[in-house]
């Protein structure tokens, strides 16, 4: 097989080339650049390809994202209709997403920016907050991270809500699904966490409405896409407390800019983009089994829905 | 009966006076400067109690912490030998303990005190973390709160080692006890948390020595007493870089002087002894239940043994 690798960063293109190439030694990995005749080409592996460059492979059997997010692939207007798209998601992304979600619930139910900012000016201040069962956290979107996520902060104690497009069940966590659902959700968590998937219904999601339906004070973790929230309008509810707190993983543009009002917001804290970022290892591991899966079936469990995006 | 009330904090006095009064009518509840006649009370709730005050009470039938910890009491020298203390500890104080020490792993864990100097300097610095099950984590005291935090850390999905004095016995936790074992524990563990009991045998445990059996760059965590630590030592442990960081929630002094080096160490986290704070409403009414099942029984299944100290 002939594998193509697509990276925006050339440092990773190479990184996964050669770790491919480790991993499949009977095949063939070619860097973006290195396609000597784009009709051989089985398979690409990309992160943000340059668009019309997967329609410029005629014979290609998928495309494989190297994360669990797909948004980037589907950001690609000349993406062919029929494109099979597969995302690389494995025990060790929902492990590292539910450690990432339940470090900052915890961070911020236990007021830990306060109490660093005290630190730093060494105030003693004994700050009493209620326990756990007495806070309610939302989680949005139900996928494979956001269930174990949401199962994760119900056993530490916590009411537990949970959002999906689809009504899901989930032992210890109260599912709500629908725009009733939603408003009802939002409206009672003292904790909003964002892990929908970017979808042209979720995108622009988080906006002025949005943050104005949920509870006085309450505060947000955006794990999902930059693309979910108005940034501007996030901006505004922590100015006039309507939010007390926002965790921000990820941003309309990434890296984040040196100029972003995020950086230094006394009410944010700014993750860059590693709540559950796949360890490369272990990613390369899980893309050569998809490929060969996929080669072997013609199928992979971790096809993704055109028409859903996720 | 009458229960007198001795707190080194007048206004936690007069609330713990108030709050009593109203949860136990039938009763007469004073201040420390408001005993009319010291043989006729039958109990005294204290926070360091000042030394011979409890002696100057002949008729006590028990003195009462109003927190987990009883050291602050078996410091008054001049306590009788066969006083009955009793502790205050409820569902409530391990689940706040649980809570603090799953957040302060996990913070550890995922290196939040560099991802935040990161945002500090507006550096996008994505610094990738094994998954927690690469991690080990050691729980130093299995009491009521140390068995189930180090049960909610190993939930989570870290190896989890545990120490006591005597060998426990606890679901996903390997536990061991002993001198032999403290050395075997420490010396694997990649973040150590302290849960000990102050007493003679646990008192400046950890000095140089011990943080010298430390894995090279392993972190700490003190949610036991100030007293377990040799504060010099674990500064200069931190400073030669043998630990990585320190969170610290207990000091030999506190508050926490003004003048401390902990405050604005750049490798410790002060959170000001809030790890497992008794929610006064919570409190109180779990300090008359055990008051009046001593009374009624002339036993209370929260006794601490004089000898061991807890």
């Amino acid at each position: 097989m002939i594998i193509a690798v697509s990276m925006l960063n050339p440092e990773a293109q190479d990184w996964w080339c050669k770790e491919l190439s480790r991993l499949m030694p009977e095949d063939t990995i070619v860097p973006r650049d290195g396609i000597e005749n784009p009709e051989s080409v089985d398979y690409a592996l990309v992160w943000r390809p340059a668009t019309g460059w997967i329609a410029s492979l005629p014979n290609l059997r998928a495309v494989i994202s190297c994360a669990a997010g797909v948004d980037h692939i589907f950001a690609d207007s000349a993406l062919p209709a029929d494109m099979p798209v597969i995302r690389t998601i494995g025990d060790d992304l929902t492990q590292r997403m539910k450690e990432y979600v339940l470090l900052h619930v915890l961070r911020h139910h236990r007021r830990m920016p306060d109490i660093c900012a005290a630190q730093r000016n060494r105030e003693w201040n004994q700050i009493v907050t209620p326990v756990a069962s007495e806070r309610t956290v939302a989680i949005l979107g139900l996928g494979n991270l956001g269930a174990t996520a949401a199962g994760a902060v119900s056993a530490i104690g916590f009411r537990t809500l949970g959002w999906s497009r689809s009504l899901k069940r989930i032992g210890g966590v109260e599912c709500h699904a629908g725009e009733e659902g939603l408003r009802a959700v939002i409206g009672a968590a003292d904790i909003v966490v964002n892990l929908l998937p970017l979808t042209d219904e979720t995108r622009g999601l988080i906006d002025a409405a949005f943050l104005a339906a949920m509870k006085p004070g309450a505060s947000f973790i955006n794990a999902g896409r930059g693309g979910h929230v108005v940034e501007a309008d996030l901006l505004a509810a922590l100015d006039a407390g309507q939010l007390s707190h926002a965790t921000l993983d990820v941003f309309e543009t990434e890296p984040l800019p040196d100029d972003s009002p995020f950086w230094s917001h006394p009410s944010v804290t700014v993750t860059p983009h590693i709540a559950s970022m796949i360890d490369p290892m272990t990613g390369a591991r899980i893309v050569a089994r998809n490929i060969r899966e996929h080669r072997d079936t013609g199928r992979s469990p971790f096809e993704v829905s055109a028409e859903r995006g996720y």
